[in-house]
């Protein structure tokens, strides 16, 4: 196969979401669309082996996809990578999560973005959507006023956490939580009382809008914005960005996915996912 | 006066914390008789003058009382911090903020010490207790598991959690936000159903027993730790204080304390903290 059949075979099934509520899959699909329309020509296509993109267990009870685009090398996206995963519960139900992150290159500072969904019931739902920082903030105040205090990243976080059924979601990664933003919208929803219908409604009306409002900020200000970079800071990035790769790879991957998968599958997915990482 | 008498007319007055609750004056008198006890020689007395170790406006509305120790040079403590402030509230009740930090100097990139207690009204009260941390955790997995993974300080502020009473709080400061670290324990706490007594008995109980156990981990690991720092990082360190010492005197003095108190004497207050923290 082609190197665009590749990637379009895997988009494929990657944008289908089989296993997500109709909201919820066309929040998904309307951000990817997004990021590519207006970051395409920056972005190569995936060249992730098919059974990589796609990828179950010997059972079917688990599921995954995996979209990885790079970005050209005169650009400044290092890449943007979305996922899914699907697994049956012991207790019956199942548990989706899907993602999207983008990651920029040591050319810019900017900061980088991330979404991601956890929903582990039709009324339970776990949010992180957040432009992690790149450097840190406590020495750079500047930074902090520029990417967080003039785009008003927390009146989002403000607003959705008004909701009755929001709580706030503490990760129990302590690592997760320190390479996050202060604005960072990691939110627990709870909609047991208004069902499925309800959840359904606060992902159409609510989270929809807000991670496309954030994407917006990000497409605009960083992903598109101007940095100047010095070369020592180039440097002090790439390095700084290696460790939050090869950590979040550690944690995404090291413990739920070997049990889900088995050593093979995830060996394969950790080799091609170091691999775009570049670490 | 000489400057053992400064200092201890000072300090009498100031562990008065004379608009508080018993549990709550309790708890901050026994902090800093335990960092006194355990640092006391590393510590020089306090030489503010006592117009600035106490002060209040002209219709007495507002009083605030301050006590710094620097340390000795040949010590890794730089300084520590005790503050109350007391005003009177429109609505007829009061705002008391209680404060006890402690600073350590570049010879070791061990965490700092912070509590604040921020009571609204008897059954109102935001608590902020943490070792904040001296570098970026993102680039230091290391440090993260050493100072905040093995002494398990995040079970600490899960058990709070647990209290019916209490709610995350997430102050208004992105700054402060930033400075602090994963495993802060940042609460807001409601007992109105309660009354006092049930925010006394939270205070006595939880409150007490926790700060104390973080107090500890900190005096144990932090203060008196032995930390390797070369050259090269300890200008990095010396860099990265400032600028928290230097927004944490903006964000504490920047808005309330002229309207309280009026330029005069926020400016003699501004001026001999500027001069404790060198900056």
């Amino acid at each position: 196969a082609s190197q665009m059949d590749l990637d379009n075979q895997g988009r494929q099934k990657f944008i289908e979401f089989p296993f997500v509520s109709a909201p919820h899959r066309d929040l998904m699909v309307n951000l990817l669309s997004t990021v590519e329309d207006r970051l395409g020509s920056h972005l190569l296509p995936c060249t992730l082996p098919l059974d990589v993109q796609h990828c179950q267990n010997e059972s079917g009870s688990a599921q995954a996809s995996l979209h990885i685009r790079s970005g050209h090398q005169s650009s400044q996206v290092d890449f943007i990578l979305g996922s899914w995963l699907h697994c049956k519960l012991p207790t019956g139900g199942a548990l989706n999560i899907t993602s999207l992150s983008a990651y920029l290159n040591p050319s810019t500072d900017a900061p980088n973005f991330i979404i991601e969904l956890i929903q582990s019931s039709p009324t339970s739902l776990i949010l992180i959507l957040d432009l992690p920082p790149r450097k840190d903030l406590v020495l750079s105040p500047d930074y902090l006023q520029i990417f967080y205090e003039d785009t008003q990243l927390d009146m989002r976080r403000q607003m959705l956490a008004k909701l009755p059924e929001v709580q706030p979601y503490i990760s129990s990664s302590l690592y997760l939580r320190s390479v996050l933003s202060p604005t960072v919208i990691m939110i627990q929803i709870e909609a047991e009382a208004g069902g499925p219908e309800r959840m359904e409604e606060i992902i159409k009306n609510h989270i929809d809008i807000t991670a496309k409002e954030v994407l917006g900020i990000w497409l605009d200000h960083c992903a598109c914005g101007e940095r100047l970079v010095g070369k020592e800071e180039k440097g002090y990035l790439k390095k700084r960005d290696e460790v939050i790769k090869k950590k979040t790879i550690e944690i995404d991957l090291g413990t739920n996915f070997p049990r889900l998968f088995g050593p093979e599958v995830t060996g394969r997915v950790l080799g091609a996912i170091q691999n775009a990482y570049n670490v």
